[in-house]
């Protein structure tokens, strides 16, 4: 029997936006391996082993699941989201480094509805222009990095979704980012903070900069910052497709 | 009765990529609007009207379908990948302005896989750091726009994706927008064609700046420029989680 590994995206947390790609390959698994609570979205079932596993060992966990592939088992890395957007699937080809043998498994990338996506579309779409998508964590980049890319993307007129804006061990970065966009796009800019979308706790909430505050991002929270376009109609934010 | 009004994400193409919120809201409808071709992926039924029209009359094909719901129908506009990202969304929105009746309608947007998302997963994981997002067609921007952007971009050291390359009726831009990436990240820069991901027709080629045609490109091919740390591993492109 031969050994595959699937990296696959959840969505961000209704099963009604997993894909049906994810879904059949779930069924087909013998370990599903992951940050515990992606992992607890998987059922259990006969000859499925569930490996949760902590927050920040992303390269253990995919050596523990290469390891496993290359033994015959038929194993999913689960991210939420998408795989390849701030996930696992950079975690696992960053594994394969120096490792030939593993090089050539069967390893294929399933994406999923990322949360900046959800987020979007429960806002109306202020993401129907140009964009880009940037992790506020400096956990793996020197604040400076974030700082210059939040100037360039303002000055590109881009609209902005953050992940990971703000945990209570670095409450300091997201202040900084805000003061940073309000100096660079001004007070009357929208930004849209989205709470677990898709979930019972989802929360929308879209102000402009000039009104927003730290304390309304944590952990759960993916922001959208709009272009200088981007404009409300009715309940709806959403960015203009042209640029005259 | 009373209608609603859902824009649906149908992904790249591969039918286990669109989500069971969408084939379920689908199941419901009365009325499926969109561009012809995706239109033609939606299996016709006893009771449901297909309504395809043309490519760039997105405003147009918006009105008929909000004025079909306000009328107590059940319509879903279909775009292929995910409907806010360069695609139907932003249309229905703008054909909510002054009109109060309008908005006041059962409006969703239903997220779907966007064709950046499946390139990346087929190519590993290029776009696993920050990266954007940009439309390179200048139907409706003008074309020092785009330029300023990639300039904005390369400088930010995004990860870059477009969308609308290059088509027969303007093959010009996308040269000019290879010239200026050469320019601006060197010709050692890592650069993936993706085209027709997930269908029959996929082809998937990744090459440097300084190897790069622009004939390697058309409207079914997204493209992703990588940052300065993106490398190959084996058969995959992938974009490091750490700056140092």
């Amino acid at each position: 029997m031969s050994g595959w590994l699937a990296i696959a995206g959840l969505g961000p947390g209704d099963d009604r936006l997993v894909t049906p790609e994810v879904s059949a390959t779930l069924a087909e698994a013998t370990d599903v391996v992951g940050y515990i609570p992606y992992v607890a979205r998987i059922a259990p079932r006969e000859g499925l082993t569930l490996h949760p596993s902590d927050n920040r060992v992303e390269l253990d966990r995919a050596r523990a699941a290469l390891t496993m592939a290359a033994t015959g088992k038929r194993v999913v890395v689960v991210s939420s989201g998408d795989p390849g957007v701030f996930a696992m699937a950079s975690a696992v080809f960053e594994a394969l480094e120096g490792r030939e043998d593993w090089q050539t498994l069967d390893i294929r990338v399933l994406p999923g509805i990322t949360a900046m996506l959800a987020a979007a579309a429960a806002a109306g779409a202020p993401l129907g222009h140009d964009f880009c998508c940037i992790n506020l964590s400096d956990n793996l980049k020197p604040w400076d990095v974030i700082e210059t890319r939040l100037r360039y993307a303002a000055r590109a007129d881009f609209a902005m979704a953050f992940y990971n804006p703000r945990s209570a061990s670095r409450p300091e970065g997201f202040v900084k980012a805000l003061a940073t966009l309000l100096e660079e796009c001004g007070p009357d800019r929208l930004i849209t903070f989205a709470r677990a979308v898709s979930t019972p706790d989802e929360r929308l909430s879209t102000v402009t900069l000039g009104e927003a505050t730290p304390e309304m991002a944590d952990m759960r929270t993916v922001i959208i910052v709009g272009n200088s376009a981007t404009r409300r109609v009715g309940r709806f934010v959403y960015s203009p497709r042209s640029v005259r």
